[in-house]
């Protein structure tokens, strides 16, 4: 009944299933469920899972597994394993099998070359459709997606596409010729997988041929893969942003262990930390002007963290945009000029809204300042210190990730953690400076 | 020259060009392009230029226009123009298609039915290969999608999928029953677009049915609007995530006016600058204890910062999870407990660092300490107050995100931002409650 059930669940399905089982359970999974699911269920699972459960099954049958993975899955799978695992498996692939996964591992596993297949169908320009629907007819498994089919010369190079539905509704005689199209959209095997990603979402491709420097056609990408990339990058930069480091491995939160999670964390936290004591200094150094108005103290971590939360979302605004590709590192003057203004503006009501509160409201509490400083002149120097505090974090977190790719850094990781601790820093000096100089201290 | 090379861009580009025109530019642009590219253009226009763009010609050229668009990209047009607009548009169209588009325009933007298309092919069970072809052939144009025919009863329940390759390959005298599929995975119209692009992505799939409660087939969603989704999806979860308020109507960060900017950023940054009091106020309720040893200022930063940090990790962490679809509502309590695991992990082993770092380094600078009080307990209340904040800030960041769940708020808007000054007011009280506890002040 169980295993019934099982059966007829969708791979992505049971792999979750597998993924959440202890080991006894996965041993009666992988002796119960039929063998033929597991090309599909090895897929999905995370990399850290995948030895240990090829290492559930004899030669045979990872043999037969194996064998059966489309060639992307394969490569990447073989990516996943230890060396030894490696070339275990790979002596157990077909001869072209082994070649063909040679070829793809090649690839890092972020670029397009690393996220493609080569099972697709190939047709030549001198064909008729009925040529072409028995060449596809044999081939039918071993392509993965017939949404598009290519016209390559017998050098291997990419001379156009057909579409399932014009050889379907077209006369058997008709030349290819005269139903293929041109294809304008290739990305290079070594391009970046974003790259590919924005490729799809921007013109809205079901297939995307991927070429080498003298288009040869090496293989596509389809549509699942883009899903799972876009998905990869996102969470990539959020984590990134949020000062962790290193990747998932495709793990799921709950699954990933608690040794994993600190060994992402307690870098940047360190590093912060280390870097925040400046920020005491600061402070230390000060110290006379906060003994002569305490009062300071009430607005010091508001004029502070006001530079993080700005230059945050200046940050992100910033990032994302370059993710989305629409920030071409020539239009860095535009994107200062813009930040520049907003950080004024920004700084210019901020500023307005908390004098004015400081001077209607403070009042009413009756707190010491010493004699010859009015709570006019005292809210004063808060307001000036959050406006220009506001305005040098604004620039300053969109100048960060544009700076950080300039010199090849990913900008995501110069987000919110990192800015707000420089900013933190910039808003001790303001503020006590403000102070000192508008109050005289 | 200028003109015909346009004329062969690829329409997502000529949209990109034409919306980094200026006033002048954008009407010799509609005058000279062929208005045959107009819905194909107008559809990736970001919302606030398309009454504009539409307004640029005569009633009989908007006809064209909205007569050629897709439906679904039609209802989304019209969802985005002015209320007066809108009815002038649908008195121009078809009145089938202004029933379609009306049926459109009922559900929410951000829902599958708001999403889907409607141009689906459709069969019926009785039908054979040959006879769903003459369909087909005559239907080709205005179906978004081939890549699955779907097979419905005379009352319009969806019964089945037939792929165009088991249609291209097999007999023409085949009955439809011998190569419809079974559908296993729907949609209701209803569903958060969220979901819509979970279920391609864990099922690979290319084309999702969208249904109502008694199975009806409404329409479908294909590959490139999940494209779309996820990249909205993941836009909305970073901004929020950073405190920007509001959605952004599709624009590039460069076209989006200084004023929407502005709007987008204010609120958060206001709320939370006017909460960051209260950690002033807690500062100046400790006065007694700073004045003593000043010194702890040196490290005061550094402990409400970590909090803020960490918190945000935190928050991140079970976010992305959340919208990754991961975290069920009854994984709480794993949650809980990993982050709890986690906090006081981190919290140790910050602490120790640091107590380490101020034990070995500190002394060379020779600060000042009061009498009866060694570097070594200072550093003791340093690194106890630290671990204490990282291990409360760690589970705030979880928990907040849960607990704005569980109230049916999106979890994105608790993270980062809000945490760190929640998490700035406890690091306060936490730290100088520690140093007055350890130091006896
Ligand atoms: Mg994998
Ligand atoms: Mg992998
Ligand atoms: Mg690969
Ligand atoms: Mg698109
Ligand atoms: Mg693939
Ligand atoms: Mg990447
Ligand atoms: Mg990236
Ligand atoms: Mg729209
Ligand atoms: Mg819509
Ligand atoms: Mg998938
Ligand atoms: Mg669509
Ligand atoms: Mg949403
Ligand atoms: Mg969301």
């Amino acid at each position: 009944g169980f295993l019934k059930a099982a059966e007829e669940l969708h791979y992505a399905d049971l792999a979750a299933v597998f993924e959440n089982l202890d080991d006894e359970e996965r041993s009666f999974f992988t002796a119960h469920i039929s063998i033929d699911r597991f090309p599909e269920i090895l897929a999905e699972l995370p990399d850290t899972l995948i030895e240990e459960t090829l290492e559930r099954f004899d030669a045979k049958a990872q043999q037969d597994i194996l064998g059966q993975l489309l060639d992307d899955d394969r490569a990447d799978i073989l990516q996943d394993v230890s060396a030894e695992a490696r070339q275990r498996y790979l002596a157990l692939l077909q001869p072209e099998d082994m070649e063909a996964t040679r070829s793809l591992m090649r690839y890092d596993e972020d670029t397009a070359g690393g996220r493609m297949t080569t099972q697709v169908a190939r047709i030549t320009s001198d064909m008729t459709v009925k040529q072409v629907l028995e060449v596809l007819r044999d081939d039918i498994n071993s392509t993965e997606s017939l949404a598009r089919i290519y016209v390559v010369d017998d050098q291997g190079h990419l001379m156009g596409k057909v579409r399932l539905r014009h050889l379907t509704f077209s006369p058997w005689d008709t030349p290819i010729t005269e139903i293929m199209q041109e294809v304008d959209i290739t990305i290079l095997a070594t391009a970046d997988q974003e790259e590919a990603a924005q490729m799809f979402s921007k013109y809205d491709m079901t297939v995307l041929p991927v070429v080498d420097e003298f288009n040869h056609l090496l293989g596509i990408i389809t549509h699942d893969d883009v899903l799972e990339i876009l998905e990869e990058e996102s969470t990539e930069d959020i984590e990134k942003m949020s000062g962790i480091a290193g990747e998932t491995s495709e793990e799921t939160y709950l699954n990933t262990s608690i040794g994993t999670h600190f060994k992402r964390r307690f870098p940047w936290l360190f590093v912060l930390a280390v870097l925040a004591i400046s920020s005491g200094y600061v402070m230390l150094r000060f110290e006379h002007v906060l003994s002569s108005i305490f009062l300071l103290a009430l607005y010091l971590p508001m004029v502070v963290a006001a530079g993080g939360n700005t230059g945050g979302q200046a940050a992100t605004m910033v990032i994302r945009a370059m993710s989305l590709g629409e920030l071409e590192p020539g239009s860095t003057f535009k994107v200062i000029l813009k930040e520049l203004s907003l950080g004024l503006l920004l700084g210019l009501i901020m500023g307005a809204s908390i004098a004015a509160i400081t001077i209607f409201i403070l009042p009413a509490f009756n707190p010491q300042l010493p004699e010859g400083i009015s709570y006019t002149i005292f809210a004063l120097a808060v307001s000036v210190s959050l406006a220009v505090q506001i305005a040098v974090s604004t620039l300053s977190g969109a100048l960060l990730p544009i700076g950080a790719r300039a010199i090849k850094l990913d900008p995501a990781v110069v987000a919110a953690p990192a800015i707000t601790t420089l900013v933190d820093i910039f808003g001790m000096v303001i503020y006590f400076t403000a102070a000192r100089t508008i109050l005289g201290l």
